[in-house]
């Protein structure tokens, strides 16, 4: 029998990342200069990047060694726990075996700090006294202070508003590793400036506080950007999950049929799934499937084109499936998945059908989250459980089939600061939002025409 | 060098709790009938609590083997994870080496499972359909609502009103567990409506919501009662904390010379401790030292008596050091050390000087928590920052003397939900609280005198 947990020493922790586009051959699209919709070229990003962080994002090697002193920081919560499922198979009545790597048990409570560190470590390398950044919810901002303080780093987060005023509590964390927290938009920059001229009583909106740290980050010298998903390095330091949890299957004889993540920008999912895709595209009989949410559905209902990472159209373009970067997601209680784009990387192999993907409301994520903790104890967060919802629609396929398949998904991270949103779904407030067709059009419609 | 992190397999989780009296011999005393202040029988303790743990208080047997289903619960968290704290020691500047016990990895984020998991088994074993409990700011509470629904039994929690209101995200955890939750005092219980007439507005608190809770059981006959820290039999169970972390340091082939811990009712502190009590009262040089509050320092200031283990008096009388039931602790933010008396064992260790006392303001204890979130990278329950400031000042002996000794201590639990009392230390307001010498004074004055 299958032990619950499966570790590895420190000695098994992966000493490189790895490069997906390497094995795997999908199409990639150069980044567009927003004023020019031309190719953009890399120097031009120099100016809120560091160098190292740039080769990452356009290399083709195979393998990227993990520096010493990003390994002896992740060290401090990896290599992470695989667990069998088996109180949810049993409350699933499934032939299935599922089992789920837990990312949680960061000090920042996901998987965001794989990159953080990363980004934290080259960016002190190159000489950078502080890094600058967004956050909504607080996920991201608080793996970056976490990261930055591992490397003695000053750490700037622009937090939207509404976030700053409703969820204090992942506010308080970043002041926790010493980072000085803004509401956005804030008096700190002339973007923000500009807004609350127009609108003193602005909410705020990720947009708004992407164009904050980006003129932050522009505007000062010893500081830099930093972002916590989508692009091509953030992919890749993730890819030490997936690493980690094929080694960790390897010690039990097990290898997954089916590889599950939610996604938002994408970079959870990827690391996870990046080892078993090349498998796939090497010929390997192993499905890899995506869950959005059902109100954001990029990959299910977007376009593979150009578009803006950010709302406010200030960044470079980036092929990708998109919704539009006009269109603003519906308020559901996943931050991390609001997005209207996605990856890249992702987007490419979802192009190409190496992976698949599907959508899930947010209802029904709650109730998968829900019966995960009265099964396997963890509360998981409302974007994990997208997750989960995903397996156990693979786990009753397999009942309905007689399968007995294994399925491995990703639980990126905890619910300890997403209390507010289950005591909505507790108290029947909670509802799903339905596709959001028009906006979506009206958004797409927007779209500067590229070649 | 040493790892960063000790693991054990999970062959490796201790078979059986250890009963340290039946090595270190103390004398103890049979707890007194409140009513005639005659020692009770434990069939009087029947009607709340199942025969198995009344044999556990009483037992003088040294192993008590932990039943399979049990084990098999633990499994979903436990064997817990022992770590090197090596950047503290670089910011302590000391030759110490200090090594901590992490039980946040708990679901419900502290040491408390570890009872919590038993005590439902075994009542499930005899037939009860529920549990009843109270809980102050909830970590108990979340504790029995995770462990009742592995079971498969409900879970009441009269969780003092105050807390109900200003802690809600521990309330919406227990009920992610499935457990009811009632603000108390509540309308559920004669004791409840008797102080709702004399004041509707009754804030609540720990002795108010202890009564409720026991009423509860005791006019059910399908319901018993469960209590999580004080009993002989809840300090039992959690030895299973110090047998592996014994076992964790003989990996590494370390023995310490401080074993820390942070104590209110005492059961985190004795867990971790035991199996080095019995090695200390065997002649081996090592120190175990307990860290209480300053502002509820019932060893360090209290008195070694009989005393009533709640507020109200229904309870039976210990003998234990205590600051009289009638003390009401000043609101410090480490709500699970806010408790007037202490574990007859501990207590009776303390007594025979086996074991060491010191106490700690809460402002210093939130520095070391900050610290050790800028360090370490957890972010410490405030009850878990006495045990760090413990270990801290033990350190820093260290660095005076020049002495490299090892240090252990027990990380109890995160601070997740804890961020409230963190945000009042980050803007300035929390503040220190003297000893209340004339209010403790006053409560032991009113104790009944026994024998």
């Amino acid at each position: 029998m299958d032990p619950v947990k499966v570790t590895l020493s420190e000695q098994e922790l992966p000493t490189h990342w790895y490069n997906v586009l390497a094995d795997v051959k999908v199409e990639m699209f150069p980044p567009l200069d927003p004023a020019t919709l031309q190719p953009m070229a890399p120097q031009k990003l120099a100016a809120i990047f560091p160098m190292a962080l740039l080769e990452q994002e356009m290399t083709g090697e195979r393998w990227i060694p993990i520096p010493d002193e990003v390994r002896e920081a992740y060290l401090l919560y990896r290599p992470t726990p695989l667990y069998r499922a088996y109180r949810l198979e049993r409350a699933l009545g499934t032939p299935a075996k599922i089992y789920y790597n837990w990312e949680g048990v960061s000090p920042a409570g996901s998987h965001k700090p794989n990159t953080a560190i990363a980004q934290a470590y080259y960016n002190k390398k190159e000489g950078k006294r502080r890094l600058a950044t967004e956050t909504g919810a607080g996920q991201w901002g608080s793996a970056l202070a976490f990261s930055c303080n591992m490397f003695g780093m000053a750490c700037t987060v622009y937090m939207v508003l509404v976030s700053y005023e409703q969820k204090p509590y992942r506010r308080e964390l970043m002041r926790m590793w010493g980072a000085e927290v803004f509401p956005s938009p804030s008096e700190k920059t002339a973007s923000g400036r500009h807004i609350l001229e127009g609108d003193p009583d602005c909410p705020g909106s990720l947009g708004i506080a992407i164009s904050e740290a980006v003129e932050d980050a522009a505007t000062h010298d010893d500081t830099n950007y930093s972002l916590g998903s989508v692009l091509n390095h953030v992919l890749l330091h993730q890819t030490v999950v997936g690493l980690e949890a094929k080694k960790k299957l390897e010690k039990i004889g097990v290898y997954p049929d089916v590889v599950v993540g939610c996604v938002g920008g994408g970079s959870n999912f990827h690391g996870l799934a990046a080892p078993f895709i090349a498998d796939r595209a090497a010929g390997k009989n192993v499905r890899i499937v995506a869950c959005e949410p059902a109100a954001c559905p990029s990959l299910t209902r977007g376009q593979y084109t150009f578009d803006f990472g950010d709302t406010a159209g200030l960044t470079p373009l980036m092929k990708m499936y998109t919704l539009g970067h006009d269109f603003v997601p519906p308020a559901i209680h996943s931050g991390g998945l609001r997005y209207h784009g996605m990856a890249p990387i992702v987007s490419a192999l979802y192009h190409a059908k190496i992976i698949e993907a599907m959508a899930c409301h947010q209802v029904a994520a709650f109730e998968s989250g829900v019966r995960f903790a009265r099964t396997e104890g963890i509360a998981p967060a409302p974007e994990a459980a997208h997750a989960i919802y995903a397996a156990e629609r693979e786990a009753l396929r397999c009942k309905a089939e007689g399968k007995s398949e294994v399925i491995l998904f990703n639980l990126c991270g905890h619910g300890h600061f997403d209390m507010s949103s289950y005591q909505k779904y507790f108290d029947g407030q909670l509802h799903n939002y339905e596709y959001p067709a028009e906006a979506v059009a009206r958004s797409l419609a927007k779209l500067p025409k590229v070649g």
